[in-house]
Parts: structure tokens; sequence; C-alpha cells
């Protein structure tokens, strides 16, 4: 696993001390990232929005961690990390349950809600307990050259809402059929991250071979009701780095009794040509069906992902560009498909410089947006546009 | 700053209990510990539940202290703690002005709940402003061989609600007639921590005696309302500390014009005997009355705790037991007792492994859990069980 | 720019290290203050009070930052800055658009309100992003020998309150025609700090001149509304700083198209004779007014404050004293004034205890009064008394 989770927190992260399996060098560190952001956002036939917005190259962060050695191979180690906003100085709630209904601290304060887990690593590898990544999104995230950050991330990650044209159970019917960012009645708490999560991560002597599975709990309490499951699940993530070569696959599902379990796989890669790097990666998400609520749920949803990107080195620049879609497969198939550039420019390992423009095109119904901009009342967009300008620190 | 942090290493807060005047090393340190605890209870004709949970063994927290030598044997102190939910990454708020409707952040939030206040210390002991712990709960928290931590918690620190058959002001009736952790209204806010507090600790020369007085401040607005003093009140704890014995007794009271006001008294001590140590303890709640609201409030209500117990440290390991009860002085006299047993394994002086059982039984009508878990829907529960497996890691 | 933010940072923060534009010295900091008070306040004809309250001569925080040399003169900056009430643990919500419906963080929560920044600095100046103070704001609080903290709070700040007699748009009429601090509809969320800010700094090489101008952006969606600017708007400051003397002059405003725009502007300084310091400021407020509404907004209201006051050095001790006043363009024309002394002493460079003493007059129906006192149902205030007592303790 060390490979692929250095890469991720070296690319989401500059400047940070890793080890093997993402645990922290020993000792006590506060680290952090802060981007602000200056987004500018059109969209045809709609408004513009200029915004001094946030994390568009690296998200914003302050966190805490720090690892001891027990002796014998084995040591402990813990990661307290919290999103903040460089903007307006608030944060972000966290979910305490996997729910829609997150549970737990209003939007704006600040929570442990990007890690928050114990550890214990050995060569065997490393079990956490807490709040943590899901191996499916740290896919995601890590093959897209953009990082899920800004105005060039992938569609496969934000494209993952799945519509329906009529209410279920407390899940209103969504109001738009247009690949965005909204599950109906609310994000699927688990698309990033999981709380409540036992995981277990290999360690580095597997000869390139990396996994990590978690099993992650809901919490609701046990009193028979239809949705006492709710927000448990499971998520699972192998591959094989080794050389230029990365490439892996995850699976994960979570369980939603009313609106029907939720279920992504994906698969992806990079490979490593002296300066250039290529990144791909296929998403699959589905939502509900019969056969997985007992008979009486709605009829499932799929929708389908899909990104191909890279970057250059080219001396302290770093340029990055992405192909990206994302498709319903609900009534006309609506699809927005995204092509992004980016350079940044690094003033030191720890602060850089950056832009990226995107530009999305809606087909069949979609009415995707890029930076806030809004689509006019009564049109459909056919094109938007995303501009970021922005200066990240990390420490 | 990582140096200062990286020096600070070992001294972490182990446990709930104070020692001393709790002035912090003199330097700038962070510190804390992040305990998860995977959960099981169950209860005899309801239902059994699994949780990730915290603290178990210690309760999860990060915090900032440090201290100034002022010269002339002076210091000052300053000490902020937040409690952290490591599995999911939420905080818990705290009380602005100790009343039931508590105030100040949403559930969830991180806040320095569970520390916060600057001192000044000398020979004549330690003044303190802030928010703090009280000292009837030093009391219940350090004589308990499980800190009130996790499933073995002392009944005598939890078992402090008291019933009432009929609704009082704006306090609704109790739904319930067993020991549990709800005051009629809601949890008192005094009963660990306290706000808007001016305390006193005396000094390390006493010839072994120790003693702590407290003075909080509900400050409600003065005007003329029955309740405007409610949530201020007074708390001490006097004891004697020498070779194996530790002794204390504390008393605190509370005002609340419409339940009437709430008191406790607690007394117990340890005993070392080698490497076994000897705990007891035993608190009395009452609520209300009406020779403590002007001859208008409600009858008092009283209840009773208790708990016997100890621990044994055998190598690297600690074995910890105790028996506690509750008893409730109203209608049938409903009465909650446990049985709790636990093996702490030390990995290092900062981390730790554990296990806890306990059996708690009720009877006369009480219906206290363990763990989560639920009595079935129009049964009381005789029996509950707990059982609780940790990873405890401190820095 | 650099002397009087040094000043007004030192005063605020003593123990932090600072240098010339706000940049924190090369590595990472974390870094704070504790303040406790003692407030007793009275009203003729109603209640007195006392509060364990917070800040009465710094403002209560716990903050981290940290510089990177970049070589070639160029440096990276950021500063994260959480306001702390030592007496109940709590924090401060943040604006994240700079509204009255401030949005973001339940009252308590912790968040970075006091600063949230990122900046790039060189002989040419700084650039910041993101949450900074209002230009027209340091120089308010620089300026004032009790640096806007405690009850020797100069009423050119607190006093800011325009008040209507009706409703306009969603802010209702107000119901007192007191100065205060509260504008109609709630405060100014960019009276102290603004939120989205980009903000350039002058540098140090200006023989005395020092500059700085803000944009912000209340970021509202682009939806054609009327209100889709609200809280945005600009703010600069430009001075002259060289041996005893500094003096400067703010203006900004603030966009809000139902109530009106709000601007400010003010001017001050401060001379040094020796270990005697002179302070006297002006400030003057205007809320909307038709010409800013497009010809449909209410008439504009008018307030004015001014200060004059000093401080004074006498050995570990300082003595502080103002006289301020704030007066309504409305009806009959409502003033408040006040007389303030205090005395800090410095038990080390970190710590210090103190006492304020302030005495505050109303005229022509103001109402104002201080450390929560309350006038009498029916009456009005004529007087109002406030005295603190305090621990202070920076790190």
């Amino acid at each position: 696993m060390k490979k692929t989770l250095i890469a991720f927190a070296a690319t989401a992260a500059a400047g940070a001390a890793c080890a093997g399996n993402g645990v922290p060098a020993v000792g006590l560190n506060m680290f952090g990232v802060l981007d602000a952001t200056l987004a500018y956002g059109s969209a045809s036939g709609g408004s513009h929005r200029v915004q001094l917005t946030n994390s568009g190259f690296n998200s914003s962060r302050l966190g805490f961690r720090g690892s001891e050695d027990l002796g014998g191979g084995l040591s402990a180690s813990f990661w307290l990390e919290m999103g903040v906003n460089p903007d307006d100085g608030t944060g972000v709630a966290s979910s305490t349950n996997n729910q829609q209904a997150a549970g737990g601290a209003s939007a704006g304060s600040l929570t442990f809600n990007r890690a928050s887990w114990v550890s214990l690593n050995g060569d065997w590898g490393s079990l956490r307990l807490g709040r943590d990544y899901t191996p499916t999104f740290t896919l995601m995230a890590g093959y897209d050259p953009f990082t899920v950050n800004g105005a060039g991330t992938t569609l496969a990650f934000t494209g993952f809402s799945i519509r329906r044209a009529t209410a279920q159970g407390p899940y209103p019917a969504s109001t738009s059929t247009s690949p965005g960012v909204a599950f109906p009645g609310g994000p699927v708490a688990t698309r990033a991250r999981a709380s409540n999560s036992i995981g277990y991560m290999t360690g580095d002597n597997l000869g390139g071979f990396y996994g990590w599975a978690q099993y992650y709990l809901g919490e609701n309490a046990q009193d028979g009701a239809a949705t006492e499951d709710d927000g448990s699940g499971y998520n699972a993530r192998f591959g094989y780095a080794a050389g230029p070569v990365d490439v892996s696959a995850a699976y994960g599902k979570t369980k939603y009794a009313l609106l029907g379990d939720f279920r992504t796989w994906d698969v992806g890669g990079t490979w490593k040509l002296g300066n250039l790097q290529l990144n791909a990666e296929y998403v699959s998400d589905r939502a509900g069906g019969t056969t997985l609520t007992g008979g009486i749920g709605p009829a499932p949803l799929d929708g389908k992902g899909w990104m191909v990107g890279g970057s250059y080195v080219a001396g302290p620049g770093l340029v990055r560009f992405s192909y990206s879609g994302y498709k319903v497969d609900l009534g006309s198939g609506p699809v927005s498909r995204k092509a992004a550039i980016g350079y940044v420019y690094y003033l030191s390992k720890r602060t850089a410089v950056y832009t990226t423009y995107a530009h999305l095109w809606n087909r069949n119904g979609a009415t995707s947006t890029l930076n806030g901009s809004l689509v006019g009342a009564g049109l459909a967009s056919s094109a938007s546009n995303g501009l970021d300008f922005g200066l990240k620190h990390s420490f």
C-alpha cells in the first residue's frame, strides 16, 4: 500500500511526512494546508459568478498526528485532521452515522471530519479504528490528476448523484436529472469517508501488491425498524504498484433500507513515462433495487463515470489535464463531459500558485455547471466554464 | 514548534482524576488521548448492539496547556482541552450557563468542553478561573477503578438521575423510574464540570491534607425572574493522602428554581497494598425540596449510589474490578447493581489494549442497560451485559 | 504599516512573534491568550450583575501560524486564529458571507473566526487571501487605549448601531434609540472582520507611510435578486508612522440592498511623550440612503463616535484612560458618553492582572449600560457603571 498512499498523501498534502501505511513519522506533528482560490464560473444562457473559495489545488486542513515505536516492529499512531475553509475561517461538519441526516455539529463547525483514527501497525499491516477515507474514494481521488480539487475535479467523482423521478420513503424526488453532487435525500455520507470504521491495510512486503479492507457501522438503535442498519457497509481496494505502474480496483456498499443500498465499484491506474504521467479511471454507481431491499425497494438506478488524463513535470511547473464524463441511466440518459487543463508553479516544495481552466458540456437534459454559476430560469445549459487562480501553502 | 511538541511526549493525561494543583509543567504542550472501543451490549428480553464507540478506558481528547514561572514561587498556567470522538471526528458541546438548556454550540461541535481555565499558582495553592471539573466529580471518577469510562463505569456516577412522576415547571415528568443518566428535563450541567467557575486549590504543604473549593455562576440576566440565579452554585472537596491511603469527602449544590436545587455529597477512598489497590465510594444526590425553593418547590427526591472495587498490577497488565449500585427513593425503590471486571495490557506507557466485561441487574422496576442495548417493548429488563474491546493511545 | 500593526498585535497578543506586515516569523507556531474577567455592572434605576466573563484586557484566542522563506525576498505565510471563551470553553461563530444571517456554525462552535488567511509577502508588500480584520476596525481598535476590550472599550466602536423607527425589508424596526452594538436586523458582519477578502498591505520601505486596501465578496448566488451583491464591499486605511507619531484614516463600504449600504470612515492617531502616550479617534457611520439603493431605499441614518485618551507606563504598571461618546442622528439625537480608567500590572511579559472602571452617561433617551446590567422596566437609565478585575496569560 505504501506507494499509492504516499502518492496520494504527497499530492494532497505536500510537505507532510508520511511513511508506510500512512503511518506518520515517530513523534508528534501539527500539519496543514491553506489554499485560497479566486474562482470564476459561467453558464451559457445563465449567470457568471466570482468567489474567493478554497482548495482549488489541495484540500485546506489543520491536523495533528503522531506515532510511537512500541518495539518488536510494532507501532501505534493517531491522526486528527479537520477541514478548514480559509476564506471565512469555518470548518466542515462530520457524519456521526454515515447517513443522510448526518447528525453531529452544525455546518461550519470545526470537527475532525477529514480523519480521526488510532491504529496499530506492524510488518503484517495496519489496523485502523475511527473515521477514515473509504478505499473507493482514495482510488477516485488518487488517480485524478486534479485530486478532486477545484474546477478540474473529475466528473467520475462529482457526478455520482443518481436521480429519481418520484419520492421514495423519506427521500424526496430529485428536481434535476443532471449528474451532480447530490444523492436523493442528500449526499451519500460514505462517498469519501466513513465514520465508525474498522480497517485493515496490508504491509509493504507483498512484492508490490497492496490491499485495504474496511467495515463501518451506522450505529442506529437496534429497535427493529427497517432502517436499523442504515449507514453500515464495507469497502475494499486491491492493487499493484511497482516501477512506473500503479493499478487497482475497489468496491464498496452501504445499506440504506428505504432508498436502496448504494454500491460503487471503480478501477484505474497511473503510468509514468519520464516526466509524463498518464491517468485513467472508471466508476460505476448503483442505488437501490428490489433484490437488495427484500422485494419492496425501488427499481435500481445506475450511473457511470470515466476519466482519462495526466500530468507533466516541467522544472518547477506541473501541467495537469483531463477529460472526464458521467452518465445517468435514467430517461433520456443525461450526460455531462468536462475537459480541464491546469498549471501549477511551485515557489517552494510547500508553496505554489496555480490556475485551472475547465469547460463542461451537457447533453440529454443534463444541467451541470462549474464554480457556482447558475443556469437561467427555464433554460438548459449546454455548457459551463470554470477558471481558478490560487495560492497554496502547506506546513 | 515541532520540537516543543516532540519534546513533550509521555506526560499525557491518564485517567480523569486530578492530583495536586494540576499545574502543567513549564512550557507549552499539546497532549491528548485517542481511545477507540468496540462495544457490545445485550439486554434480557431485548436487543443486542455492536458499535465502534470511544473512550472505553480513557476519555478521548485533544488539549493545549502551558505554564510560566513568574519568579518568587509564583506561576501562571492555562489549560484548554476538547473532547474528541475518534469514531467520527466530532467533538462535544459545552454548557455556557450550567443549565439544562445548555446554550452554546450544537452537539458534535468541537469546544474546549473538558477544561478551559487560566490560573495563578504558588505555595499558597492555586486560583483557577474558567471551566473546570467539579470537586464532587473528581472524587467519583478518581476512586472508580474504571475512572467512569466504558462498560465498567461505577453506577454511583451514572445512576444519579432522580425521577419525578409529574411534570414540574418546565421539566417534563420522567418516563422511566430507572436509575440512569438523565435528570428530569435533561442532565445536570454541573454533574462533572462547571462553567464560569472560580476555584481555589490548596498547595502541597499541608502534611497530606488537601482541599478544593469552587464557586460558579449561571449568569442569567438579573431580570427578577425566579430562575435568574439558575446554574449558580458551589462545590468543595477535602481529603487526606499519605502513604498508601487517600480519603476524601465532597459536597456541591447548584440552584434550579423550578425543579429545586440539586445537591450531591460523596465520600470515598483508596488503599494500596503492594500491587493491589482497594477502592470504595458512596454518593448521595438530592433534587429539590420545599425548604430550598421558598415553600413553593416540589417535594425533594433522593438517590444513593455506592461502589467497592479495586485493581491489581501484574507486570505490564492491570486487572480492574468493581461492584456498584444506585437506588432511587421513589415508589418501589428501583435499584440497579453492576459487577465489572477488566484487563488492560500496556504495550507501552502511552499505548494499551484493554477489555472490560460488565453485568447489570435491575430490581423493583429499574430498566437500566449497558452499551446501548434496548429493552424490548413492554418488557422490564432484569439484566444487561456489556463487553468492550479497545485500543488507547495517548500523546 | 509595520509599526502600527506591530503595536496592535503586541497589545492584542503580547508574547507573539511578529514581523513587518503581520508576517509571522519563519517557522510554525502555536499561540494564544486566555483572559478571564470578573465583571460587575450596574445601571441607575435597574439591576446589577456579576459575571465571570472573558477578555477584559486582551481577546482570548488560540492560533496557529507560520511563514516560509521562498528566497529572493519572497515569503509565504498563513494564520489561523480562533476566538475562545475561557469561562465556558466555547468558541465564536464566523460569518461565511459578511451578512446579517451569518451562515456557518452555531453560536459557541470553535471556528477560526478571528483570522484565517494565506499570504505572499515581499518588499513590495503583502497579498492576503481569506478572513481578516477590516482596515477601519484596526484603526478603531489600535488607537483605543483599551483596544476595544472590557468595560473601557471606546464607544466609537461599540456605539455604531444606527436605529430605524420602522421596519424596512427584512430588517425589523429597532426597539431602542440608544447607541449600542446592534445594527437593525443584527450586527454588521464586516464591522471588525471580513470573510472572502483579498487584501494588499504596503511594505516597510515607504519612509513611514503605510497603506492597506481590501476587497471582499458576499458570495450570494448571482440569481438576479436585489440582494445578490449583499455582503460585498471594500475597505482601506492609509497612514504615517514615524518617531513618536502615528496618524491614519480609513474608509469602508459594504453593500446591503434592502437596508442600504453601510459606510464607515474613521481617523485618529497616537503621540508618544516619553512614558505617556496620547490617543484620539473619530468615527462616522452611515446606513442606507436612497441614492445608494436606486431610489427605493430608506432614508440614510448617521452616527458619530469619538474618543480621547491615553496611557502611561509606570514601571511594571500601565495606566489607561479614555473619554468617548457616540451620537445617533435620529429624533432627539440620543447620545452616550463614557469615562474609563484602568490599571494593568505585569507579572511578566506574558502575564498580567488588571482592573478597569468605567462610568457611562446617557442623554436624550439613550439607554446604554455596561457589563450586562439591565435598565429597569419603563425606566430610562441616566447612568451605568462597569468594573472589571482580571487575569491575562498569553503564550
